[in-house]
């Protein structure tokens, strides 16, 4: 995917807020072309909640039309709550929708519109649109907010699907040696304590056993706590 | 999953607009249990950006601290842009982050905390956490707007994996019948209009033909072109 060549579309956004929250998105998420229709405030440029995205601001382009604002673009995808209206084009979940997106970017440009925030696109607006896409929003309440339909688009383009079923790298664990120097020492320390009796019995010393390997103890973590045990080995034994 | 287990737990957050915002896509995507650790606000009731999202704002729940906040849940879910400082826990991408969050939820409940919109969450609210959760942000633009952060967890936890690879419902195809009518009929203006020889080529044919079968027309569509059709034949025959 070639994150250079979405076109984040806003038609007839009204509030610099939301603007300014597409700017982050988009940064936050590594795309750099907004492009406005109509806005309805110019006064965008200034948008509050554009943190470190003021790049995208600035190079941000206005248009009279969206015509003109996607008239490079070799697929033009529009968004929509899906909901209510009857439509008249097809009608993709996010999900899927995403993935045609990610494909056609490693050849041409593409266009995603986002309608204002009161009416979303109209009828007119999406006949520009070859098809469009909804987020999996409850139908009793779909129209999702400007600024957050544009993060949650731009999180599906990027997501890794690889990144949800390879675990990451995890912290090492502690060898056997290790837990069971532990377990003897937590032996002791219950043996002292009287929590168990003086001679152990073999059914508790499994039983201990096997709760500290429960605990699945880190290398780092089983030595904080045989330094803990250590410690109060030394104050049960009358230190 | 159990949407009613989550609890979305905001420490400390500052501005009302992202609390409402929060809110919203709660309602969007189906979960209900907000709760808020030390608001610097209590005015989030009257969250301007809460569309439809109100009775989210009024079940919402203040906690002067995090452990209160979070006491009922099984697991305690930290996000962070990751980033910069250095993290004393496990650190998950949200793609996989999210699966262990969803099938924790078929359980029991599970809290998923979001820091300040300044500080974000601090060594010591992490420290009550068991693992922490980042989305894939840009490393230069790691930190994402507090309601949008929110919009994207949520959006990943409903998220359905088989909608990414099962194509929708397409329209109807036109039968093959209608798409060879269509294809006479065009030859049959080509002809007249002088845009092929009034003895067509074999080969002119096929290209024609294959021409119209790569439009893939749905039969809706083929209906409005073989009317279209007709009209031009009409005109062109010197109707």
């Amino acid at each position: 995917m070639n994150e250079e060549l979405l076109r984040v579309v806003l038609v007839a956004p009204r509030n610099p807020l939301n603007i300014g929250a597409a700017a982050r998105a988009m940064s936050n998420f590594g795309f750099s072309t907004l492009r406005l229709v109509n806005p309805y405030d110019v006064a965008f440029r200034e948008a509050r909640s554009a943190v470190r995205a003021a790049y995208v601001l600035a190079a941000a382009e206005e248009y009279p039309s969206i015509a003109e604002a996607v008239a490079d673009c070799t697929l033009v995808v529009g968004t929509t709550a899906g909901g209510k209206r009857e439509l008249q084009q097809p009608l993709r979940r996010m999900e899927y929708g995403a993935r045609l997106i990610r494909r056609r970017l490693a050849s041409g440009p593409v266009a995603l519109l986002f309608g204002s925030e009161k009416f979303g696109l109209s009828n007119e607006d999406m006949a520009h649109c070859h098809w469009l896409m909804r987020a999996p929003t409850r139908e009793v309440h779909d129209s999702m907010n400007l600024g957050q339909a544009v993060a949650v688009c731009l999180y599906e383009l990027v997501r890794d699907p690889g990144a949800a079923v390879e675990k990451p790298e995890r912290r090492k664990r502690a060898p056997a040696a290790t837990i069971e120097g532990l377990t003897e020492l937590l032996l002791e320390v219950l043996e002292r304590s009287g929590y168990v009796h003086e001679r152990v019995e073999a059914s508790s010393e499994m039983k201990v056993r096997r709760l500290v390997r429960r605990l699945d103890l880190s290398a780092h973590d089983a030595d904080i706590w045989l330094g803990i045990l250590r410690q109060i080995r030394w104050k049960v034994a009358g230190g």
